[in-house]
């Protein structure tokens, strides 16, 4: 690459997807880091959830989303859903010829780098727990890690009735952790974007030993760390950088919620259509 | 119609639709009802749930699950979700040229029969609850009735986690009918496939002399009336009639968990494109 071609690429977008708005902390840790940058998000608020669904069908779904967003000129693919980097990433890796980047194996190098007892608990999705997929990263990085994994399907929708903090939440997360916490883990990995809302609700649970990593700081790290090694950082001003969104079904309920997630900045997002 | 029409018309299959596996609480009552009909079920479990997708959006997907059943040489389509029905049945009447059943209108007969207070509560998903579907099937029934409504979201990943009578559920359930229960109401219209399962739960809270109401079994009656009035009964054997299951994403999770809302009989089901 030459400094006109490099050029043209730092001012290109970063693109994330996810299966809906969960995405947006990941997005969220981007943009805080790397405030220059131009990003695109897509989330699959029409086909949401993925978490529930079978490797086929998210598979499909990831390569339909990545689609879309490299029809947007984009530098850099990060899958923020948790259950789409269990299930497809490989496969969009082997799709597409920019990086792609997953949330499952940052969370396992975070989740390592604090454990001391070497032990580490998982929670996600129903899809992202039988994938293994952070099992498999976690031990790959040190297989000296014993890992100890629950599924927590009732954790999404509460986030998204807004009962992060509810004592029924707390109740039900209790009864999800027990045997976890039994296991005497020093580290749980929250292995789905909606998870960092309940952080009050599980570390209480927990204990202040256990901590409690996710995946969206140290995603947003591999970012900056991938684009810096292949000299395409934005070296724009971060009042000039572009933030699209877009979701498959209507804006309304996306922005409502996803404020919830994001924070300031998320005004507006366009319909989009994949099938 | 002459004679020899319909009585190939009567062999024809009976089409039944919902988002996932909750309208097969509606084709049990059906088959019940009619055992000899052959019936063609689908699930768009890959895009499960519409109670909390637009309008639009659950039109769009109502009309692609019509179409294939449609090719399946139906006569006679039933949308067995409430949330396909409060949106989309107007549509589906409009663009098929066979009887088009949507479980709103059912519910809301059953209901009205049911009260004697004239105070009608009614339950659904977000979707559901939104549209005022009922409210306005109930008006139109009858006007003196009063209706008061409450959208429960988190009812369904509950059922879906096998915690139907679980104490938890109480608690939620307790929280959620508070209102409804406060206002007086004699009857509760439980406007969702997946509510049926939660009749114990709920019962419990709104006392013996609240009539719990479901769609199914008065939309399996209006499926009855339908075919009898137009000659379209069919006077095969039971032992000899075809059911055939289809879903969108794959077929496992929707036998395991399919079993509980349909019970025996449900053994086999193939996978669906639509898109």
């Amino acid at each position: 690459m030459n400094d006109i071609s490099n050029k043209s690429g730092r001012k290109k977008l970063i693109g994330v997807f996810d299966s809906g708005i969960g995405g947006l902390t990941v997005l969220r840790e981007i943009t805080r880091l790397l405030p220059s940058e131009n990003t695109v998000y897509l989330g699959d608020t029409a086909r949401v959830p993925y978490g529930s669904k079978s490797k086929q069908t998210v598979e499909r779904y990831s390569v339909e989303d990545a689609n879309f967003l490299v029809r947007h000129n984009i530098k850099l693919l990060v899958t923020a859903c948790n259950t789409a980097s269990a299930y497809a990433l490989t496969r969009l890796k082997n799709e597409f010829d920019i990086p792609v980047i997953g949330v499952i194996e940052p969370g396992a190098r975070a989740a390592v780098a604090a454990t001391i007892a070497n032990k580490i608990g998982v929670i996600g999705t129903e899809g992202t727990i039988k994938s293994s997929a952070y099992c498999a990263a976690i031990k790959s990085i040190n297989p000296a890690v014993s890992t100890f994994v629950k599924a927590c399907p009732l954790f999404v929708p509460l986030v998204e009735e807004g009962w992060a903090n509810d004592e029924v939440t707390a109740v039900i997360a209790s009864r999800y952790l027990e045997d976890i916490k039994g296991s005497g883990v020093d580290t749980l990995v929250l292995g789905c974007t909606h998870y960092p809302l309940l952080k009050e609700t599980i570390g209480a649970i927990m204990g202040k030993s256990v901590a409690l990593v996710d995946s969206a700081a140290s995603t947003a790290n591999e970012v900056k760390r991938i684009l810096t090694d292949r000299g395409l950082l934005n070296d724009g001003s971060p009042g000039e950088a572009v933030r699209k969104f877009f979701v498959t079904d209507s804006p309304e309920r996306f922005l409502t919620v996803g404020r919830r997630f994001f924070g300031d900045g998320l005004d507006q997002a366009e319909l989009a259509f994949l099938e």
